[in-house]
Order: C-alpha cells, then sequence, then structure tokens
C-alpha cells in the first residue's frame, strides 16, 4: 500500500498534462482506503495487545493448575495403620491407570505452557505476527481434550472410589483411603480448571485472529 | 509494485501524445490497486468457501457419530441368562453415572451440530460473514471438552469393567457381561472420533478467520 502510495505521488508530481479530473477522480478512491487504515491500525493493535497480555495472564494460571495437579497426583499416598478386609494397605497413584494417565497428562500440558510463553510474548510484542497466534491456538485446541479426558477420566474413578457401585460389585475404598481420596478430588478439580483456562485460551485467540 | 515505478517513468519520459496511452498507463498505478483487490478477491473467498464446505461436511461425519455413540450407549441393555455369583443379572447403561453422562452430552452434541448445519451454509454462502464462524468456533472449542470427557469417562469405567483392579478390589465384570462391554466400547470409541472432528473443526475455522 505505501509502494502504491508513493508511485501515485510520483506520477502526479511528473507529468503535467495528464493531470486532469481522471487521475484526481482515479486517485481519489485509493487515498481513503490508505488514511482508514492508518487510522484504524491504532485501537486493533492495542486491543490485540491486551488480548495478548490476557493470553499471557491466563497461561501462567494455567501451568500453575496444571503443575499443581500432575504434582498433588502424583506425590499422593496413603498407608493404611491397620488392617482392613482389602488385601492393600496403601494407596499409590499408580495403582490406576487413569490416575497415571492424569499425570502424564497434566506435566505435559504444563511443559507445554511453559514453552508457549515465549510466543505469547511475541504476540504482545509483535501483535501482527499472526502465525504465532494461529500455532498457539492449534497446540491449545489439542491441550483441550487431552487435559480434559485426563481429569474427566480420573473424575470417573473417584467418583468410584467415593460412593462404590453396587450394580458392578465395586465397594467405595475412599472410607478406608480418605485422605488420599481428598489429595486425589483436589487435582481432579484443579486440572478441570486447567481445561476451563484452555478453552478461554482458545476463543481469546480466536478474538485475537478475527481482525486482521 | 514494479510495474506501477515503471509505468510512471515511462509516462514521464513520454510527455505528449498522451491522450490515448494516458487512459492505459495514467491509470496504471491505480489499475494494479484495484486488480489487485478483484483478482484476489476470489482465491481468498474461494479459500474460505472450501473450508465451509470442508466444515459442513465435517459437521454431518459428526452429527453421525455423535448421534451413533448416544444411541449404541443408550439402547445397550444384556440380560443374564444364568445365575452368577453376582447379585445382578442384567446390565443397563444407567446402571453406572458415567455413561448416563455419556449418552446426555453425546446427545447434546449432536443436537448442537444439527442446530449448527445452518450456521454452517451461512458460511459457505456468504463466506465474509466472520460473526456467524466465530460462533461457531466458540461453541465447537465448548463442545470439545464436552464430548471428550464424556468419552473419557466411560473410557475410564469400561477399562475398568474389562480389566478390573485388583489394588481396589475391584473385579472385572465384562467376563460376564461381555455383548454389554463390547457395544460400550465401540460407543467409546465413536464418541472419541466426534471429539477429534470437533477439535478439526475448531481449527478449520480458525483458518477460515485467520485471512479477513
Amino acid at each position: 500500500m505505501d509502494h502504491s502510495t508513493h508511485s501515485t505521488k510520483e506520477s502526479g508530481d511528473i507529468p503535467i498534462p495528464m493531470t486532469d479530473s481522471k487521475s484526481s477522480k482515479a486517485s481519489s478512491p485509493l487515498m481513503p482506503a490508505t488514511t482508514n487504515k492508518t487510522a484504524k491500525q491504532p485501537p486493533v493493535s492495542r486491543l490485540k495487545r491486551g488480548l495478548g497480555v490476557v493470553d499471557f495472564i491466563l497461561r501462567i494460571c494455567a501451568i500453575v493448575t496444571a503443575l499443581a495437579a500432575a504434582t498433588a497426583m502424583g506425590t499422593t499416598s496413603q498407608q493404611l495403620p491397620f488392617f482392613t478386609q482389602f488385601f492393600r494397605f496403601k494407596a499409590d497413584y499408580d495403582d490406576l491407570p487413569a490416575f497415571t494417565f492424569f499425570v502424564i497428562a497434566n506435566a505435559t500440558a504444563g511443559a507445554y505452557l511453559v514453552l508457549s510463553l515465549p510466543f505469547s510474548i511475541v504476540c504482545i510484542v509483535r501483535p501482527h505476527i499472526i502465525g504465532a497466534r494461529l500455532m498457539l491456538l492449534v497446540f491449545d485446541t489439542i491441550a483441550v481434550p487431552l487435559v480434559t479426558a485426563a481429569a474427566s477420566a480420573a473424575a470417573a474413578i473417584v467418583y468410584l472410589a467415593h460412593n462404590g457401585n453396587s450394580n458392578a460389585n465395586w465397594v467405595a475404598i475412599c472410607r478406608q483411603f480418605d485422605d488420599f481420596c481428598q489429595r486425589v478430588s483436589g487435582a481432579v478439580v484443579a486440572s478441570f480448571i486447567t481445561s476451563l483456562i484452555f478453552v478461554v485460551l482458545v476463543i481469546v485467540s480466536a478474538a485475537a485472529l478475527r481482525r486482521n
């Protein structure tokens, strides 16, 4: 656009006989377009920068919740001080495959979020680089089902551990392992919050992509 | 851009006989801008229309998988012909809360997809209405965790039903209810496919939003 305005200015300066109504008419539809763009640019880039800052803050919140979920689940273990009718005396997260998946998925999401921070900063500093923004959107969209699947599978197991299921003859183990169940429930809640933040991140990225 | 500078130089060189060449050369700095716009418009809108068609086809696929998952889970029931050591003789989807949530979530996703079809058609017919596109993206992003959570919770329970868990003293019920487990597993797979299609839909919408 700048090139074309330069060229029209030059062409307006040089040829004397041809600057009749035609050239003035012809240049008029071009000029409003360029001035409009330069006038609109600042608010759009300010909006984009604001969305970038929101994105960055949400990412830091998501790092905290994802890593908190992973460590809370990963470090949970309860040894029972007494003998019960169960064969087990100790509950660990890796006794249940859903909980192992939970730790892996949340740690992966946390690592991805840490790695995505520089790109988020790029989107704040240079709001017009839409490649970085689109890349973040794609990876965030992939992270949503990852974190949600982990949280949901763990929630299903925790629900079962709390309430049991008489139809399937599965007993509630939380009566014995109450500390374990409480920490695991907390981790599941943290993971669902991470998932929610990812959804908001995708929508923020889409809103930032909209105005280009 | 090279064209315009060349043409102005030429118009500076050739002074007087401009009456016929004026129409072609004086308008040349302008024409690239306008012809560029009219020339670029079709590919962008063709690309958008193509993405809209992809979106529409994916939505129809997702309707099929979501409703198949919901009906397969909802209609599954197995009555055992013999007496076992379990107290139950019949397995229904509503015996387990995770399966009930599965049916509700998949039916909801299917209903949303049917309602979203008109908006998808609007995006094909009028590719420049970005409001509809952004709305679809937001709702698709919300549908991703809904369907994934349903599929994942059901998968955790189905895994438990298949393999049991000796640590928690939960027995595998699929030895008795094998037909029930097989149909439920199929429904879970269909739901995961729905979730994958939703992720692709979000990325397609983001790609369509990018060029505005």
